[in-house]
């Protein structure tokens, strides 16, 4: 294929990535059809069919897309010390549910329904949770307590956003506070020796 | 009706009830019939309706009651105090799953691809929130970052729980005390004033 075809394909698959995320939002899942999404897109069907070959697919893939974006998004230096890299990720994170929190609300609920959603909120949960605990335990595995302390952190993550979401009623320096604090708290009671000083957990 | 035939029809859905406990945890849900139900009761498939109007039914029914059981489990005297109260109910709840670890970990999954299982866990979750809050602050609403830490901890605990059930690798009293912890962080992240103090979090 030659490069400026290739150009051409990959252009076309971001633009209908980024029309997913917006229409997925907009309506249920179980309200679109591809001859919609088609339509809006102003490309035959099966040209859409030739990109995503079904709607389910196409769905998951739109879902990556937003999951690389908040990746790019919270990539913070690692030479920060690990709570002030946790800190400025969390932050960033939380800027972006706040701009998408209609599209977020959705993903959490749809992650109820659907089994790729599921999986892949699962995968995001699972590669969050290793790197979190590669920044605490650098050099082996870490203790069960604390890969259940972890895990169980990204749970209470997504149960107080959608709280958030659904109230509307926390500030989000104070929800920063509570997730921190939260996890801060996890990982002590989780009892792994010499963990909290490396955190400054106490600072 | 007659008192001895009431009896017979609430016994009756009693051990309908408990078999069901028992055959939604060695079969997925998709893979029982009614058909194969009202064989294993030793019943007629009319009379099985007769008590349950679908599987669906005959399932959230044997879910309820078994949230029931957990309910009377964790009764706990009123009178001690808050924390006291609630390591009590937590243990209680943590060897009621130990001893229905299968099943608890098929309603975890259970719960995010069947519609009616994710509203009984949400009901499930929703009255052990306010029971909670009730007892950090009996007179009155929680402030906001209260109540989503206390949604947020519930959802830590499901995510703790699938985490020990998965690895098996975690004692009880360490769960326990990860809870436990993470919940007091939690409380005292949200910065609810004089909480912290009230629950004795530092003694």
């Amino acid at each position: 294929m030659p490069a400026y075809r290739r150009l051409q394909v990959d252009e076309r698959r971001r633009r209908l990535l980024e029309l997913g995320a917006e229409l997925f939002t907009r309506h249920a899942y179980a309200d679109l059809s591809m001859a919609a999404i088609a339509r809006e897109a102003g490309i035959s069907k099966a040209l859409l069919y030739h990109y995503f070959p079904s709607k389910q697919a196409y769905f998951v893939a739109t879902l990556e897309r937003q999951a690389a974006e908040v990746a790019a998004l919270i990539e913070i230096d690692a030479s920060l010390p690990p709570v002030e890299q946790l800190t400025r990720a969390l932050d960033a994170f939380l800027g972006w549910v706040e701009v998408n929190a209609e599209g977020y609300g959705k993903l959490l609920e749809g992650a109820t329904t659907h089994a790729e959603v599921r999986e892949l909120v699962d995968q995001v949960r699972a590669g969050t949770a290793d790197r979190i605990l590669a920044g605490l335990v650098p050099d082996g595995p870490a203790p069960p307590p604390l890969r259940a302390a972890v895990h169980g952190w990204l749970w209470f993550m997504d149960g107080a956003l959608m709280d958030w979401l659904r109230h509307r009623d926390i500030e989000r320096p104070q929800l920063l506070g509570l997730l921190l604090g939260t996890l801060l708290g996890a990982v002590t009671a989780s009892g792994t020796p010499g963990l909290a000083e490396r955190l400054g957990a106490a600072g």
